[in-house]
């Protein structure tokens, strides 16, 4: 596999890894998202440190209102923090 | 740094790796991000394999038109992809 192709399977294979824990194997939920988030995106997570944050976080996520995040609402979150680093670092570069 | 984040920084490498070859840096021209596809994801490009279908897939991520595909577009193809590899497999499981 490609380096691009290798990034996409994990991303998969690294919410497979928490939705698959309890409930709905292909949902996270709330304390689903928590871990993943502490484990896979410790720097993100400095910035998301009290309760009322991850709340917020895991609404903004949940675009159908289930109470659980979907693989297409995690993968929209990776693609907003990425398109956030890209800019970042577009910007430091300029 | 986790799977996860070095495969979001991949993405930013490989996106950068081809956009900053000719004209404006931040963005992939048409030859640009056929190479991309070409190179970086050769198993899906097996099914874009003429200029009309990859005129289609262009002129589909161009979302504000500018005949070029930025990162948040180019953000938004891979995530689609990968939902879609996901509902595959997640069938397939089931």
């Amino acid at each position: 596999m490609t380096d691009l192709e290798t990034s996409m399977a994990t991303i998969l294979t690294v919410f497979q890894k928490y939705s698959e824990r309890e409930g709905d194997k292909h949902k996270l939920k709330k304390s689903e998202l928590k871990d993943l988030l502490h484990d896979e995106l410790p720097d993100l997570m400095a910035h998301v440190n009290d309760q009322a944050a991850l709340d917020s976080l895991m609404d903004s996520l949940d675009t159908d209102g289930d109470a659980e995040c979907n693989f297409q609402e995690f993968m929209t979150f990776i693609s907003v923090v990425t398109v956030c680093c890209h800019e970042f670092f577009k910007d430091e570069h300029d």
